[in-house]
């Protein structure tokens, strides 16, 4: 994929990343400043795993985009306020869209680094999906991602189009963009249609 | 150890650590893949606590077996359902056995790396109780391990075993048998006659 | 800074923060081995963070002081009791001056790794305030640095006064006792006047 393309998606991406963390921060009467920390964790969090993983240096430890982003969408959540609710799609539609992005991105890293197509589809979700796993736990609520929708799936299903792509030998740019229309299609159906997993029983229940 | 035998532990180990991640998750509705993931981060999260402290790459990136034996314990819990409460002693067992297993394999670990013993028995202890402490977090309980039984000492235990064995010389296999055991020793007699630490108390009490 | 003195506030300061997470684990009723793991993680959470993202080896596997330190902490809440609660403005004090040392060295540490200010700043803050954030999470609550005072900022603070004494080329002692004070005036006054960040309202807020 071009590389500006790419940048601009990336913020949109974590813009998009950080105000959910914001806004539930919100929801919790956290001061500013934890508010931005859960707002920047969201955003970073899982790429940061999947760097410390790979053993690699953590993306944004080379850029502060990142960082400023997040004071953008703090500034952002504290002026607009109630009126962020009405954008409620515009917000469901970036966040989809940063999330194929940062799972096509883990991906993409996990094998540069040598590792095998099963590592770089963990890798992936991890990139897509931790980061709003740290974000329920610093607000200490059970994550959100284990009981909601399609979320982390619709990444494993992602990297599973990436690996077709690649066992095909198609372009990069043509895998890269079927994995990444894939996860976007698998959530933006899964919400439409109320799509969800088969919850798990607990031993106690009837 | 044979390593044939270790392989075999191992796995049986990760499958009791991962059913107990996955009933646990169940009990909070989450759902399959939510379970899976928590069974996951169970039977792996202390070693890959040990391997990122280490600065070694992560076991379970070079072999895809405890994915698939996760899986293997993700359709157990479906499956089986309630029928595996009456299987809680062999559970115990399976739990108990891979416990000290998880923790002679840290404990080599990080000799190997050149660490000195005390570290050893740290990261033997990360090894066998990390993965429940970070299932609790998942599912926003208060870590068990520190509330109950003798669990995270039985590792300390194991690992001053181990360091008795180095420092008379005895033979790897003779040391390791005997730190395996003093966990499995400590962890039965712990649950048989209800050992437990002090409870610490809070200021407030009266 | 001389390297005894620093020790020496090393010291205290671990010893603070370790008596800060057994507290908190007691209110809990946590076995007397769960609070030594708070306690532990309270005190080198932040600087293991710190390690582990700049990828070099965690401090507190090259020196068992600290470890011992927690022990010794451990036994003081045990002994001392809710005569500790007497004490409570001196912890403040130990407190106060082991974050400041503590924001210190995290900025310190990642300089000489390469990399730069901002992202010092990032991992004196981390080094500070991050063992709390962990304290919180394994205690299940919601981390108090997001709700309470001026803490996480008085460590970004901190490393903006070294960031100045740095571009000022003002010699390291200098630079760095600048950047310590002015960690420790703002949590003081922080708390002695009431300071606090605003707070983040929710979307459901009248």
């Amino acid at each position: 994929m071009d590389s500006t393309f790419v940048s601009i998606i990336e913020i949109i991406g974590t813009l998009a990343f950080a105000i959910s963390g914001i806004r539930l921060a919100s929801a919790k009467q956290f001061d500013w400043f934890g508010a931005y920390v859960v707002g920047l964790v969201t955003a970073i969090g899982g790429g940061t795993l999947r760097d410390v993983l790979l053993n690699i240096p953590s993306f944004w430890m080379q850029d502060s985009v990142y960082l400023i982003v997040t004071g953008v969408a703090l500034i952002a959540v504290i002026v607009l306020g109630k009126f962020l609710i009405k954008l409620q799609n515009t917000f469901f539609v970036f966040d989809t869209i940063g999330l194929a992005l940062f799972v096509v991105v883990g991906i993409q890293k996990t094998l540069l680094v040598g590792y095998p197509f099963w590592v770089a589809i963990v890798m992936g979700t991890i990139t897509g999906a931790f980061g709003g796993i740290i974000r329920d736990i610093l607000i200490n609520e059970e994550p959100l991602v284990f009981r909601k929708d399609i979320y982390a799936l619709a990444c494993v299903i992602g990297g599973v189009f990436y690996w077709i792509g690649f066992l095909l030998q198609l372009p990069d740019e043509i895998t890269q963009s079927v994995a990444a229309a894939s996860v976007i299609i698998t959530r933006f159906a899964a919400v439409k249609y109320h799509w969800g997993l088969p919850v798990l029983h607990g031993d106690d229940d009837a």
